[in-house]
């Protein structure tokens, strides 16, 4: 590592992000399917020209404010994978007439107001919710798919680009295989979709991306964790612990022997408050992995962040590596959740010591 | 409400927070002590401004930035309540030459590393450890506290404060009666420790500062999130509801009658993923109140966000407000864990219209 951290620091290996995108894009082009990656996960532009931009069909993001953002950059289609927030009519309309704006719709009623209200063309996907009971309609709804198809079609503010599916409930596996027997039967039903309505299906969890080789009927891909991975993503079957690209650097500020535990300064505005379980009971919020100057190794059996507060976090760890590590020495954990933790943490810093840029960066006061 | 949204905004009423804080002045003023409340909570140098300095010996801090921030509007006498990180000491020593910076003490050896590296006095405080295993020398290790005492004393470069204490557990309670019960002994021991080293005593946690009337033998009180509360703070029994003084608004983008559930532009990234649970089960993010044109009103029973993803948020709700209310109608939410939420915004709107600012602000790209 070529810099000294003194604060709580989001570390990020280059290499591994390269490696994590080349082998997701092997895939793509295995399948013949078209890529958007999303780019909610790191909302970097630098990590954006990571990408071939020939290689892919567009991105995909969380907010409108995203799609702002990196159309700044040059991209020219963007998915804001997002039901349509009209209230928000003025900047759709407004990106809209620059690039390729795409957004999901999941009622007919919006559609009326779109159509009132767009003064340009906007690409629409219906959403569609394969289970997870978060957003879209349901896959066995065909009525109202049917309904909310032609009432696309009837429009001449939105053009279809098909459906746009997140099968989000597969967070909840906790192995391979339990991914792909939640994913099989949402890749059935979706391309059975395909077929019913003669429209192309967009998908994009990472843990069924991640571990699927099989996607029927599926045209597009646009997941997004899978550039970094994090801890959870490791339970969930999704990636190798030594796949995860980011992790967090904080300095050893006390010790408490009596406990075996660390005080790091590093806490929930830094990591996020997203958890893992202990054998499905106790939260932890951190796997703590070796450090070899300042790239991370193996993730250590039994030290982990057991709580955080504000600014405050609390290793828990063996005896070896409480006699082992010294106040001001770095500890290096794994995020539960880098979505988030990226988020909050507002930069980078590669493991070869150049700063990386995120879209919530703050502002120096 | 004067303004519009069309996405997640965390509203303040500033009526509640300058509420807020005269009750705690009385009850600081009623038993003689000083004040020096935790600015982690709003992090904004306008609200900070609400206080009135006469009143205050100092303020309090949860780290270096912020004690840098506010310094910059002029506050004089800052203590940073968490033990100090020796990495930090050029910024520390630059910060030390203009104002009374405090700061936290556990161990002797950071007294010698202090001793060898200030260019400046800086005050400490040695911090107790009151039984919530955070931070601090255990309050009855009386031999450590005596060794620390003696080496901060023999050192040119401390000015000893004190002892610090932060009794974290308390957010454990769930009735006014448990956190004096839990209290109680806390405030009994510290008084103690007071008599014991003839050393004053700084005590700061939100519920213990809400519900106790008797404060012993301690001198200085510095709660933070009392300026605002939050929903969990009314189940802890630190307050009630119409004491919170901020609460999210969020546009409604979807309606799921199945289920009745409304689809929220808000999630991860706006709330924290802080939670309460449900009857001791199931997690869920924040309490639906009255939308009084943007004042909020009561808590709604049955109405709350039950989960949220990095930008979603599903409201579960009542048959009467799920009919009640339509997409783009905004449902105002009151937060887990006012301290996060705000952290995450970045700035507020007040009820009558008016930006106020956060440390956190997001840069605008």
């Amino acid at each position: 590592m070529n810099f000294k951290i003194s604060s709580p620091t989001l570390l990020l290996d280059k290499q591994k992000v390269l490696n994590n995108i080349q082998k997701m894009l092997l895939k793509v082009e295995k399948n013949g399917l078209k890529f958007r990656p999303h780019f909610k996960t790191h909302q970097s532009v630098q990590i954006g020209r990571w990408f071939d931009r020939t290689q892919l069909d567009g991105i995909t993001v969380s907010s409108l404010k995203m799609a702002e953002f990196f159309s700044k950059d040059g991209w020219q289609s963007i998915t804001v994978a997002f039901p349509m927030n009209i209230l928000e009519i003025d900047r759709v309309n407004n990106l809209a007439s620059s690039i390729d704006l795409r957004t999901l719709i999941v009622d007919v009623n919006t559609v009326n107001k779109l159509d009132a209200k767009l003064t340009t063309v906007v690409g629409v996907y219906i959403e569609i919710d394969p289970g997870y009971g978060r957003s879209g309609i349901h896959f066995d709804d065909k009525t109202s798919i049917e309904s909310l198809k032609e009432a696309i079609q009837s429009s001449k503010k939105l053009e279809l680009h098909g459906f746009y599916c997140h099968a989000g409930h597969s967070y909840q596996s906790r192995s391979i295989e339990e991914i792909r027997a939640l994913a099989k039967p949402i890749i059935e039903q979706l391309s059975n979709l395909k077929v019913a309505f003669d429209l192309p299906v967009c998908f994009g969890d990472t843990p069924s991306c991640s571990v699927l080789e099989d996607f029927g009927e599926i045209e597009e891909l646009s997941p997004g964790n899978f550039v970094f991975y994090d801890w959870i993503q490791t339970h969930i079957g999704s990636c190798t612990p030594d796949q995860i690209a980011v992790a967090m650097a904080c300095p050893v500020v006390a010790k408490y022997e009596s406990r075996n535990e660390l005080l790091i300064h590093g806490g929930a505005v830094h990591f996020s408050k997203d958890f893992d379980l202990h054998q499905g009971s106790s939260h932890y919020f951190g796997q703590v992995a070796e450090n070899n100057g300042g790239i991370w190794g193996d993730p250590m059996k039994d030290c982990y962040l057991k709580s955080i507060s504000q600014e405050h976090g609390i290793i828990k760890c063996t005896d070896e590596f409480f006699q082992q590590t010294k106040i001001s020495d770095s500890v290096i954990i794994l995020p539960i959740h880098s979505c988030l933790t990226a988020d909050l943490m507002g930069q980078y810093f590669t493991t070869d010591g150049v700063t990386i840029d995120h879209l919530s960066e703050k502002m120096i006061k």
